[in-house]
């Protein structure tokens, strides 16, 4: 075949993609868009996602170490690798990667550890979700386990995981890297996602995402809002819900009167 | 060989057996008998199931909601097949087999789906359980997820599941059909069967045994009551747990006492 | 809000989808089809299925008896339901649905039979593993286990399973209906599906997109044949795959002089 | 309620049963009746054991280490418990449980193993299966894993296992006890019970049942035999499988005829 | 190679170590040490344990039935086997190990089940646990399943199980011996161990380790005290925990004003 | 507390460790060294990993797509994240982290992947397996699938996976970077590791480690070889398994005799 053909260089830009990408495009949490944001269910926000694509995006296996405490906020990773013995001596002891995270996150962060699921040693402990409350984080979320939970239970600070156990966090892992792209309960999370959670499990928003994912969800909220108004009343969902074309324009109505006029 | 024999007619009759079985032998579950039911422990049931040859009637995997809300009801079924695009779009919008068996529950029916276990999309939400709720169904039992799980556990209405997930119905199965035999948590439901459930899990009663387990189940629980105040008082169990010769004639004393006279 | 809106009709057809769809919609499986099928690997049916938006038309966690045997054939189903003694009494012995469709399969057709994928009770033995051959089967495929291991394997006929066991069918299942829509190995299959394995695993291909699919494929495979010569001779494969603008020049010539002139 | 009753004595023999009650059916198993074991499919034997009330039996999720090694054999057990420091330190090295039981194993012996069905160490290695070799063992079962798989492979000893793995025993285990009943793949194992296994699986047969479970399996197969070669002719398994009257006739004098006359 | 070497004797003693051992380092739990031992964290009790090798003395897959019910005591234990027709006629009913267990558990001492992790069938019920409490037992643990979860919760004992369910014993289990060395959780348990159980879990220390794992941990929880004081006032975790030499300065100082001077 | 120490510099480089720490002890793998690694079974370097503290250093859950084709060559590594819709975008597509390896792989290297143990989806097909053999890779080893298995057993590379699939890569992960710390099968593993299996599994050894543990093994096979040879001559392991002293002297004299004099 003679010469190979030299590379597309153009192609391969494409190929590579540009990690950078993300902190392009950050979103700034205010405060306004946080509360907007704890306002609608995961659940919804899920629907959404779905829709433009967005279908493993969910942190699977991890629950709230107590019911009805919800997070919102932008997330800090953290990478656990395996326990070697040689790596744990480089990198396990000390002023870790673990307690760098959590010495460094910032009001509002949230962060999220990949743990490969391993529930049988903990991940956090009661001294590091303290600071980590200290500092202002918006919640922790790791697919490992949770030591100490009867004190950090009493911290109040938003916490999931795949469980609770006693042991420390060397009998599995060797704390390695943090900001980096990470995997957690089945979906990838990137330094700057925007992560939500409720009692139905958390979800990772890609940045460029939130305010478009967000307006959807209100929106659907509100329908929704109008079927369960009319399903009270003891409609049928044959029809309503989804709505056909009569009974979107009831809740067209419906819609009117609750915006005012 | 020559000719084969031709097919016993008989033999093939029987071997087929009669779907409608079941539904010949409809058992109704009076306010009476449901009270009577109520009161009895699933575990207790179970023990009567199974000295019958019913050792494969409970639901696996299945947990309450919230814990403390029992259920009785005669089922009404719903199969899910795992999501695929061109059954989904022929069956999985609109009005489809999950709304059908939701709009059409009556007063005290359970309706138990066939989810093949999978805990990683919901197969209810608040409206469909809102919509159950008003039409007086006794409860709902899935080996799917449950989404908007904070919303579900605020109606009251008794859910087991095999977990929460906020992702919709589609992300894993097609809704397919209603009111045929299923599997759930392990255990063969068919429409019209009996199912119990409390905090130790959900059985699942063939209707002609009905009356005979639950009265057994009503004596074995006299005479669990009898011996738990015996182990009050600081009796052994060597003899009274099982009860001997002895100890049943106490026992009989004490009943006929409770009984009155 | 007055009247409820009458259920929108149109809509519901919509919803309701048409179960004949693929009967509608038969492929003609003939021998020459069969074989370019048989020629194409799963693994290339399977990434024109996913560029169709068919990503879980791949039956898991099954596997060949013996390495090297593919089947290319129509879709028989049949249902098993957990064990359970009064339905087993009605359904379990005799003529069952397991036996009927054995003994009615097709000459190129491929019996799929959804176990749950319990591989704790055989599903098939060497009997009926023998009837499918005499009767000309392509193949059987079941998530369940495979009994008479030894003997099955020596027949030829291709069979996939999820492992084999020496129990009978009744440690487990009910045999419970034939020609039904079923799950296997997590995927939905319908009779008239056509199925197509081979040592990757078992895909099931909707009746309407088997020409397409498998030209698709063909194409690919083309594609791959001329990279794989390329990479033997010592190419990179950067640019080559997937191929750039001037690879694919390349690949065009290659081709034509493949195809003649 | 005054003096609670003495314990009923005859009951308390009654409930504690005889440890040695295996031992005093010891069945012989005698070249000719080894032969006749290894003759029938364990997946037969299983059949005539579920007839019996025993379905709990086969020893799941080993495989044999090489397709078509079968084994026939009385068992000798051995114990592992998990490991722990201070028990490994006094049972784990030198003389240990395991070696015990490899240097005393008699001709014709089958050494099973509880390894809690963990595959992450092996629970023998090449050594001492030549030692167990050398004394005459029929073979061995483990659900553990194997090390050194290939020359023990080579040795041509039966094993059967949960998988291979590198790592000593001590990774995971210390061996306890010999001769004590033991769980195996989630069945109970006595010191005497008979064990065949083929590529289907492993079963254990106690003692008492193994004459009458061994006649029944045999004049099932060659019930079977029969079927099989009417199905080899084309007959239809409808009638014939389970056989009808007619067909049962048929059998019979095709019996006769082959016993001679 | 002549004469084998005869085999080494002060070796083999040493493999075969000694039943007795722990019996012979009994630990006094009096009132005081109990109390002292409720007083530290399972967490902390970890850490000592794997300083000084001890990693695999957590009983995994438990949990409370109710959180917040901690317990220490002594082990008493209790193993079960597979179901198996014979061998359940033979110790299953009356009074069986399990009854045996319970009805001479003294105070104090904690009853500790090998149920292999099986979670489809009660290893406890109501009766049982009730007569465990009236004889003062510390508490139950067992790696299978809880019956009767309702008024065994209302008992008060604390009880950790892998869950809870409706089925009896006898559906997975014969109870076959008591005070045996067993397996639970994945932990091995000797009669006399110490066991410790909190929110997190419940952990095993051997009997000749308590006391020195007890005072580090002690000392362990005093340390931390002073991190969590420093932490809360919004000191970094980076040079104080772990405490580098300044730090450990400040806290002699913080510890000698604790403890008066 | 007034002022904070401040942080303690050497505990933090301590603490960090030193990235490069492999990179600066690397291990040239010379062909005699590569041969003599071979000629040791994994099992044996196993052990003597063990001994020094490496317990976590087997790749679990990946068998050899052949038995019998062993490997040894140092690491280069792959790591894969969830898929993600935006991030495939970026990064998934053409000239892609997993083309990157394959098309720099160099002679005698192992491609190691981290696919969290999912078997769902091919991380290799026939293509890229092509290329790494042309490059003169050892092989390669994956926790994920392998597609187009039948090709890839031809090529003859020896090929350790968690699975064969027909799936893409695509179905589940984003090819992410490559030359970074991986996790695979449980183990972590580092660029420049060397990486060694056979048909037992794969293990990785540190590079600074590799002469020490090479040597033992081959020292620690004398020894069985010679204990092979003497259980194939009758004699038992009591007192020879391990060696007393009387077996050791016979060791020393049979070693002298093996090695020449």
């Amino acid at each position: 075949m003679g010469q190979p053909p030299s590379v597309d260089d153009a192609q391969r830009a494409d190929a590579w993609g540009q990690e950078g990408a993300n902190a392009e495009k950050p979103v700034e949490l205010t405060p306004e868009l946080r509360e907007r944001l704890a306002r609608v269910a995961v659940a919804t926000l899920s629907v959404q996602l779905r829709k433009r694509g967005y279908d493993t995006v969910i942190i699977d296996g991890v629950r709230p170490l107590v019911p009805g405490r919800g997070l919102v906020g932008t997330a800090r990773t953290l990478r656990y690798v395996p326990y070697r013995k040689d790596l744990f001596a480089a990198r396990g002891g000390g002023f870790n990667a673990q307690k760098q995270v959590i010495d460094s996150v910032d009001e509002g962060e949230v962060i999220v550890m990949e743990a490969r699921g391993d529930s049988t040693a903990g991940t956090l402990g009661d001294i590091l979700a303290l600071r980590a409350k200290v500092r202002g984080a918006a919640g922790i979320i790791t697919d490992g386990a949770v030591r100490d939970a009867g004190p950090v239970v009493e911290l109040g600070i938003p916490v999931y995981s795949s469980g609770t156990h006693p042991a420390v966090l060397g009998r599995r892992h060797v704390p390695w890297e943090t900001d980096v792209t990470i995997a957690c309960g089945g979906a990838t999370v990137q330094p700057g996602d925007v992560v939500v959670a409720d009692d139905d499990g958390a979800i990772v928003i890609p940045p460029a995402l939130v305010l478009e994912v967000l307006e959807a969800a209100e929106a659907h909220e509100e329908e929704d809002a109008f079927v369960v108004e009319m399903v009270g009343r003891g409609e049928a969902v044959d029809g309503l819900f989804p709505m056909n074309a009569q009974w979107r324009a009831r809740f067209e109505q419906w819609r009117s009167g609750r915006h005012g006029a």
